[in-house]
């Protein structure tokens, strides 16, 4: 018996709230045990339905992303990996070594990450969950763009979109291996 | 007899190619009459199918944009409007004055169009075609993100998603009511 595909629309700004809980519990810390003390309201949001999203994540994680700062996208990414779910990140070159980046503290916890060595922006913002589930949209993952611009994220598991974003995204992962970079 | 509802990906970058005869054709202009002299290669491409996508709206059309400057989806909507399609475009205040921005053509043309007063940016990339076609992705409509950036467009028709976007469309274009604004 096939369940229902996930089609889900979130939209932004989210109001600024607790995820914490969700983290610790996704960390299998014991988040009961050690309620965070910040005075933030808990509860739900398009940045914690976005979180769930991309914790249900078992065997694969593909993310293709202009702008990545997001400290609990961050963490949510490193839990994965650390889970041992198969992580593999694209980026952009010109934006990943910006203040804040999280794309040095994905590397240093040993994630995959390449880049372009292109002029234009790697400008996609989508995430694949287990080859199955597709999550894309304006919305790049900064806490900028999370807490005051208007933006969208689609959720989607119908084939007909995740495969060609999968297809996508491996073009995009060949074409940035780094033994094709050139260094001038 | 329904048919199946569209759903398509395109991805970008498009290569150059002459969008004359496509535009001339939609404006009823006799594009046989008169060829594009250019040497730009024809056929399809991921522009002209946007293109074609947009220029099959016949009642309504809501653009919420970012960034709008490139002259051929310029055209089409102009095109649309002049042909009684009603039109209405939310874009984002920061960017509309900058230099190539398509929004003082339209409304010089008689085109609808709000703005945000907000601080964050209004960074959707969507439009909706007779309220039944979502086109949404990472895409804005600039000459630069056409030809040169890594970027995705989703065709849909599927009303969980459709509907959502419409109500944001229309949240927005009131929220970003003129009678509303402050001038400080």
């Amino acid at each position: 018996r096939r369940r229902q595909p996930v089609r889900e629309v979130l939209f932004f700004p989210s109001r600024p709230s607790c995820t914490e809980e969700l983290l610790a519990e996704a960390a299998g810390t014991g988040a009961a045990a050690r309620p965070c003390p910040c005075p933030l309201p808990r509860g739900d949001c398009s940045l914690s339905r976005l979180l769930r999203r991309l914790l249900s994540a078992r065997r694969s994680l593909e993310i293709c992303l202009f702008a990545f700062s997001s400290p609990q996208l961050g963490r949510a990414v490193q839990l994965l990996h650390r889970r041992g779910v198969r992580v593999r990140v694209v980026t952009d070159a010109q934006y990943m070594g910006l203040q804040g980046s999280q794309i040095g503290l994905l590397r240093h916890a040993g994630i995959q990450v390449r880049h372009d060595q292109e002029n234009g922006y790697m400008h996609h913002k989508f995430a694949i969950v287990d080859r199955r589930m597709l999550i894309t949209g304006s919305l790049n993952w900064t806490t900028q763009a999370i807490q005051t611009n208007r933006e969208n994220v689609l959720v989607v598991e119908d084939a007909e979109y995740v495969k060609p974003f999968l297809d996508e995204f491996e073009r995009i992962w060949e074409e940035y291996n780094p033994i094709h970079y050139r260094f001038f």
